[in-house]
């Protein structure tokens, strides 16, 4: 990191409102919101003030929408609505699904009516759809015009478009034929018709898409920005790799917050509250906890081998964690290999054959450990029990940790939900099973 | 997932090369790419003779390095010079980069003057520098040419440049003064000179830099592509977003392996050998299962104890559990927030109150479902002392598992690498001293 944000938060300290600005010019959008994430209501409201009007748009946009909504009930009301007002529609979009309603009404009163009709519209498609990321602002060009007149319209147009790198080419009926690539246009011949340049199997997007697929079909593919469609093949918006980019990555972090068995939370770390934090840890803990129970009653079950053997007792931990531990990367693998799309449930065998030779590799390995430690704190028998164990569990843990989340995704349910802690809790219980019953063969 | 992969995949198993063809036609470059890594040679070889020429390039470019490998391994001399000779430098060398050094060299000889040349410099970049991963076919342009110049020079080499989304503007001696994007140009009139419209603070790489940083650059900025420069501040290449996403996505996935304490494995998961899989998995597993030795010493320590009250025995799985699940969420929480940016080393204070209070706050619900389990199944006493022991590791699960990867952060070591299954072994043998402990006071 360079020193810059360092200065630049000395400077809010000190209320020094020309430094303040001095070091603003110096940093780049994305880091200036980076840095108002990680301050208060009064010291952010500073920065506001001495924020160029057009840099407090780009700085805003890169803001995650719990900030955003922490800006704006910061401001007074014509800075609140001219900084919406030029919003982007899609952007505006983002901050208005995840606001209370009050503050929804609010925004959508204070913006003028072409804004408001834009952005009402997009509110209207359910939440997760391409509907909601996309922007309006796409631009149309009939299959009749000259590559110099799409110029011309691009000339025209472009300023208010979301984007020009991809453009829709469309009928009579606004029905949606092709696109054609700004770079495709660049490079043809002025009097060519647009229809000889466009790509008719162009990937386009429903409206009503999983947006996150649709941010994966523009990765698979490469492009730029995908044109989207009604059901009538109507050309009704466009969405763009930037806004694919961070779909994508707030879909790991979804996946990432459900291996580790939270809720998925949005925005910024340092800025959720901590009541918030424990609210969205708590559901599957407490879900968990209870199903943990079911290793006491287990563990009741074989209490008289235990009051026999206190020994036994010792290498639990040991046992349930390595379980744990093997079940927990065949669950990450498989959650993110069906995330990625490389594995389908059609799978399920492959793959329950797969991490079963897994698991016996691994077995055998950690197995000799556990075979060590018996026999150096124990007995022999007590080693060859725990080897044995650590063995078949392994085997166990690999193939179920990967057979759950293929089991979730033929159920409709989101894989991720097989979280790496649900299957840990699973091989605990079943894991102290496996322990006891081959200690029952091995000591009697 | 529509049907036609299936029709693919019978039509392949019967050996129809009509019908392959047939749903060849129907499939998307990246649809095909996505079904080949489920074949195996002899089946991934009928559908290359199958398909066209042009198209069988795009689908070998979507494919896994490890994939690639394979398929090129079983083509002939000429077909596999043809393809290698024909992908773009950026491709060929993410390609070479993982492959033995005997694959590289048959590769070098095979290819063109020219693009030997080309390929053996980006191979001289170190590994996971945007030297790497860049295209050096980008369009370079004089400060002093007009926009229809510039228009003219793009018709010429676009065909060849790796994009023209974005162009760089030079001085005399190829010194880099900024960047120009495509639709500038397009907007711009036709005499304008390029500096007028160069935007000089437009964000650049080193060919050096780490390519993560650079694709995070990348999406933080919203645009299409980076310029690379030298040390000299000469342009040497083009970094552009649609490898951006896939390093993204890369990063992602690697966290994803060592939050689950696997070695990250680059490929499909289908294509990897059950062998390779274990040798990734193993290396922690075994640090992790000489780690969890501790646990068993600290049960020697205490087994007096647990001879006296066999029902401690009872709880152990359940509470080394919670507080694994509990420093597992915390440290997955701060890992990601460390990726994206959100925390620095500096913040660690800050993290570890607010982590100390959410500990405190699961600990007080998930405290009261192991009091009434105690309860119920041994004594109050009992209840009591897991509930207690229960609170206090919640607060030290969570705080120790946030902390953690901070520490490895501010020692330069990747935070990624401080697991889930880390913390979850650290806090199961400490743990079980607090709930010992806890004991001691309670039932004397």
């Amino acid at each position: 990191m360079p020193e810059l944000p360092e200065d630049l938060l000395d400077a809010i300290e000190l209320g020094d409102v020309k430094a303040i600005a001095r070091h603003l010019e110096e940093l780049a959008p994305h880091e200036i919101a980076e840095e108002l994430t990680r301050l208060d209501a009064v010291e952010s409201a500073l920065v506001w003030r001495v924020l160029p009007k057009d840099e407090a748009l780009e700085v805003f946009e890169e803001l995650d929408a719990a900030t955003q909504q922490l800006v704006l009930s910061g401001m007074r009301d014509q800075a609140f609505r001219d900084l919406l007002e030029r919003m982007d529609p899609d952007d505006r979009v983002r901050l208005l699904g995840e606001a209370p309603a009050s503050f929804v009404k609010k925004v959508l009163a204070g913006l003028s009516p072409k804004e408001r009709k834009m952005t009402a519209e997009l509110l209207g498609y359910p939440e997760e759809t391409v509907g909601r990321y996309m922007s309006p602002e796409v631009i149309v060009t009939p299959e009749t015009s000259t590559v110099s007149e799409v110029l011309a319209t691009i000339r025209k147009k472009g300023k208010t478009a979301e984007t020009v790198a991809v453009l829709a080419v469309v009928d009579k009926q606004r029905r949606f034929l092709g696109s054609v690539d700004l770079t495709e246009l660049v490079m043809a011949d002025e009097d060519t018709l647009v229809s000889a340049i466009t790509d008719p199997d162009a990937s386009t997007a429903l409206v009503t898409d999983d947006v996150e697929s649709a941010a994966r079909l523009l990765q698979d593919t490469n492009h730029l920005a995908l044109i989207v469609l009604d059901t009538d093949n109507r050309v009704v918006g466009i969405f763009t790799v930037d806004d694919a980019i961070d779909i994508i990555e707030e879909a790991n972090s979804e996946d990432f917050a459900r291996q580790a068995a939270s809720l998925p939370s949005s925005g910024h770390y340092l800025s959720g509250k901590v009541f918030t934090l424990a609210r969205l840890r708590i559901v599957w803990l407490l879900f968990l906890i209870v199903a943990a129970t079911l290793t006491v009653s287990v563990l009741q079950l074989f209490e008289s081998s235990l009051e026999k053997f206190t020994a036994l007792a010792l290498f639990m931990p040991m046992l349930i964690g390595t379980g744990g531990n093997v079940g927990a990367q065949a669950a990450t693998s498989a959650v993110r290999a069906i995330a990625l799309g490389e594995v389908r449930p059609q799978d399920v065998l492959r793959v329950a054959w797969r991490e079963s030779r897994v698991g016996l590799l691994l077995g055998v390995g950690l197995g000799l450990v556990g075979m060590v430690a018996g026999w150096l704190v124990a007995s022999w028998q007590v080693g060859a029990t725990v080897a044995i164990a650590i063995l078949v569990v392994c085997m166990w843990a690999a193939t179920v940790g990967a057979v759950m989340p293929l089991a979730a995704k033929a159920m409709k349910i989101d894989p991720a939900v097989i979280s790496a802690p649900m299957v840990t809790t699973l091989v605990d219980a079943t894991g102290l099973i496996i322990y006891f019953l081959v200690a029952g063969l091995i000591l009697g």
